[in-house]
């Protein structure tokens, strides 16, 4: 995102900030920056290592599983994200419009079912559990995107401009496209 | 599971069933079952093309969005699976004792975050929400497991004696062994 | 390649040909092509599904396997491309500094050890046989290069643009470049 | 191969013997084995993590291309395996009888175009050469099978005793069939 950052899409603002991949900070890291900057749209994102598209997650899972250790050395196995907290939050883009809309514009895009259990599965539960249950977050939307490694990286993988190219359009295209997730309404109303 | 129709295992008999694949007959179908044979543990088990491992699903999700038509010609998108109902149930199966158990036992097992958004889910969706909300199946655990193709399909596979050997073995750890699934608790009581 | 048609790169003006994707007819179509064209460059491009990356092949085998029949309704199974040819041609394009430099431009690029037992292999051995065979083609350099699918034709992709300046690159450091395939002058002089 | 030791498949006494991961180290080692012994058939087996199935492998390529060091610490990039040899030898086993044989007895086979560059394929290169090129040699018969993990390295895998029952399955039939490489005849005689 941070290529983004500043930027104007859509008639908004785009404030791009990095969070730390340590499980007991993200969240409320992320969460300083809502209430600073009451954004209209959130957008997480994060790089998955062996997809070669950019993934429109579907949905966040109240479990945190690490296979290895986040950056602050913890590794939480099969304890909840959120304590209580559904089994689980839909993301509340247009995923399907987002991924029309890239594909059109010449850029690998999928709809994803798992965004894992480290930390960008976290963020993204905490995140859509927040929108879903305060208040202040009531027309708020959110989700979480995947991106593939750069070239450099490794293979598969996706060109800089491309990615910052399609997040733009998944920016625009979010913002100005209702949610196409119809059971989105029935469970959240 | 259909070698193990009738076989006994940690003092349970088994019983094997086919359900259509059909998103609109297949709950009623397993519930008319469930209801008849009183079951202390559900356990659906479905084909995943591409898969190499004995799948332990971690997740159902509320979601219905089909790529190809079921058996009857329906191809839901993005429509709930139960109306209403929360956006995903987790497994109550003691899925990481399974795999142990599993690998111990040299088969190929891995536990999957996504049952994918056919009629697999759909079932096992159907399936934990019963479980969940019906009184009568207070005390049924419940869960699904996703198995490669047989050779002779494709490839990756598993020869029919690992599937066989290994849902066997799944079935008896779930049987003697208490769910691991930490948040479970947590989350349905 | 079509993009390419009639551009300059390095001095030299850009040709590209479409070839039936046929066994029988698309290695004497190729010769004509080269006959005609008298290139200092030949490099042959078809498309990969199921590749994420630009592929430079390193090699051709002396051996058609399909499994699946050609525009022309033929299917050969394990006969050679060339009876008495040698097993195999190594590519004579400088495919490490071709992948150093794509990469280096952000586009994702390997190099591959197969091009598979089809119409494309066969193409790429009947090529690199015609060069190292006929003294009328000793100064011309040939090779294979496979591609990903286009965004629109499923996952994984490469978006077009990517896909042409990536061609472009390729074409450009193998006109300026001398081979890096160390064995190649072994066994071809 | 360890658990065919001194076994009797089709007449035929089994020896395994473990070759050093060192390519300067491993021809030599193999080649004495086959001198002490005279073994009518040589299949040099090697691990090759990623893949889900008994690998039959179809050309041995003449280039040694490490990503990672052997166990000597040595890299070789793009050096032949044998300087001045042809750029491949295809495996004279009847790799497609074999691949029948191994899915009739419900075990995942394919044939495989690449046995890679490292020193699998740098045996393997070093076998073929030597059988098509010493006299002494004129009647054995030699191949590669690659083989999955076991299920306890890591996802694709496959048990231990389907291994030994594939690899028995396919000396039994590498033994009892007439190689169909169709082209081995116009390229070996």
């Amino acid at each position: 995102m941070q290529p983004l950052h500043g930027r104007q899409v859509a008639g908004h603002r785009v404030v791009a900030a990095l969070l730390p991949t340590v499980f007991s900070q993200a969240p409320a890291a992320l969460r300083a920056h809502i209430v600073r900057h009451q954004p209209r749209l959130v957008i997480c994102v994060g790089q998955a290592g062996g997809r070669s598209a950019i993934s429109l997650e579907r949905i966040a899972i109240n479990i945190d599983d690490a296979r290895i250790a986040d950056n602050a050395g913890r590794q939480p196995i099969d304890s909840p994200v959120v304590p209580g907290g559904p089994a689980a939050h839909f993301s509340t883009l247009p995923i399907k419009a987002m991924r029309a809309a890239l594909l059109d514009a010449g850029i690998t895009a999928e709809v994803s079912q798992t965004a894992g259990t480290f930390v960008c599965n976290h963020v993204f539960y905490a995140l859509m559990h927040a929108l879903a249950t305060e208040p202040a977050f009531a027309s708020t939307r959110g989700g979480f995107i995947h991106v593939p490694w750069l070239p450099q990286q490794g293979n598969p993988s996706m060109p800089l401009a491309d990615l910052a190219r399609g997040l733009r359009l998944a920016l625009q295209v979010a913002l100005t496209t209702d949610t196409d997730i119809r059971q989105a309404a029935g469970q959240l109303s």
